[in-house]
């Protein structure tokens, strides 16, 4: 049998619990999660079967159409285009973009389904897509070889990182929005880093449940919240603080950051 | 019957064909170009089969040993690792780091084969390649539930970018030498297109065949030589100038490329 969680010597260790009761915080759905990093990336890995049954991976650009569906354009020269004429089984492979620090600590997601050809006005939807994605295919994307295809979902597994993940189905998926402010992510935790680091260090200790916490840095940012890695006298761990209402819009991100810091020192 | 070769009418377009006799400029063999991007990179996709036979993509950490055998280490909690005990066919798939311009012009390369557990001397280089990689494997690499495995390559496809691309077999690619250069290579183009377009220019002029040329940029360097981008009056192309001899080392580059200026205004 299988195991179903990690074996070792060193599997116990636990990071320090907090000292003080913490409000809930809302996280991103594992549907939201992966429609994140399908709207934010284009470049992707494709698993197709190779002519003996073989799992053949490849690198294709891709592009979403408005609920979340990949669309892709493939050529009959390439190997994983011969591919998908034989057996449309397929699985994409999405990643964060500009990965900084640990990249197995970082978003990845994989979508597995089928793949068919798009007709009529998803045809249009998806050429028009895909175009936006790499102006270039409006010269490829029009050679005999090429086809058009968009993936039908069946299966979604998201992975956030060390021990943040969960799989979730096509409904959810494609019922899901992206986060409005997972663009300008990387740029506010810089900025947060940098600049305020007093005022992370006080949500830690006022609302992060970790009154004795000597140092924090906010390790991501998303829509309803953000996570902080604390460090404190009785070891290093994470907390995460809940906005006081999800941000819609990117510019949300600000006054919903300033609203956490005035209330920590309150 | 699938096409050979793309099919439209877009298809005849070409580039301005040299004006002067050029010299030949060695390339990395598609071998070489996949030992680079193996050699250059720690994180790739990885195709295996599900269990119905269907291809699963995920994103692994990879190690490479001294031959170029990628080594991953598999958690039989992730669905890659329960499918590897079933059915050890898988590929592996690695882009270029850092991509900036048009990522379908970017190298990529597909290794497919079958995994194995090293065992002995191997499985020893195996955990060092591999902590080398990801430092934090020496505490999860000794988890139960994980396990080294060592990629026995069987066909290697290589992609450069648009018209680049070429398959090699295991032999070539355990014989061949990553590029010595290429860390360095994305700081030299930059280099070089900065501060010395004159210099890129004279060459394209006296080495590259367009004496016509009215424009260079560096486009790409390797051991062997640089790619050039140019405009002409006659359209925009690009020519390949060689070294006079292979950088065997990183601070070779300088040397040659500047050789290559001297030559140009000679």
């Amino acid at each position: 049998m299988l195991p179903t969680d990690h074996l070792g010597p060193a599997a116990g260790r636990s990071a320090p619990a907090p000292l003080a009761e913490v409000a809930p915080a809302p996280r991103r759905t594992p549907a939201e999660e992966a429609r994140t990093l399908v709207a934010c990336n284009r470049m992707a890995a494709l698993a197709t079967l190779s002519e003996d049954g073989a799992p053949w991976g490849s690198l294709v650009l891709y592009a979403a159409l408005q609920d979340g569906t990949p669309v892709l354009c493939l050529s009959t020269l390439a190997e994983h285009g011969r591919n998908v004429t034989r057996d449309a089984r397929a699985s994409l492979v999405v990643g964060e973009a500009d990965v900084t620090g640990d990249p197995l600590d970082s978003g990845r997601v994989t979508l597995a389904g089928v793949l068919e050809e798009p007709v009529g006005d998803e045809l249009e939807a998806a050429r028009a897509a895909y175009r936006a994605a790499s102006p270039t295919s409006g010269l490829y994307g029009g050679f005999g070889d090429f086809t058009y295809y968009a993936l039908r979902v069946a299966r979604v597994r998201w992975v956030g990182g060390y021990g943040r993940m969960d799989s979730t189905d096509a409904g959810a998926y494609h019922a899901a929005e992206p986060d409005p402010v997972a663009a300008g992510a990387a740029h506010a935790v810089q900025h947060l880093n940098e600049d305020h680091a007093d005022a992370l260090l006080a949500m830690a200790r006022a609302l992060g449940g970790h009154p004795d916490a000597t140092e924090a840095t906010c390790a991501r940012i998303d829509r309803y919240g953000l996570d902080l890695s604390l460090k404190t006298p009785r070891g290093s761990t994470e907390t995460r603080i809940g906005f006081a209402e999800p941000a819609n819009r990117p510019g949300d991100l600000r006054a919903a950051t300033v609203e956490l810091a005035k209330r920590a020192r309150a």
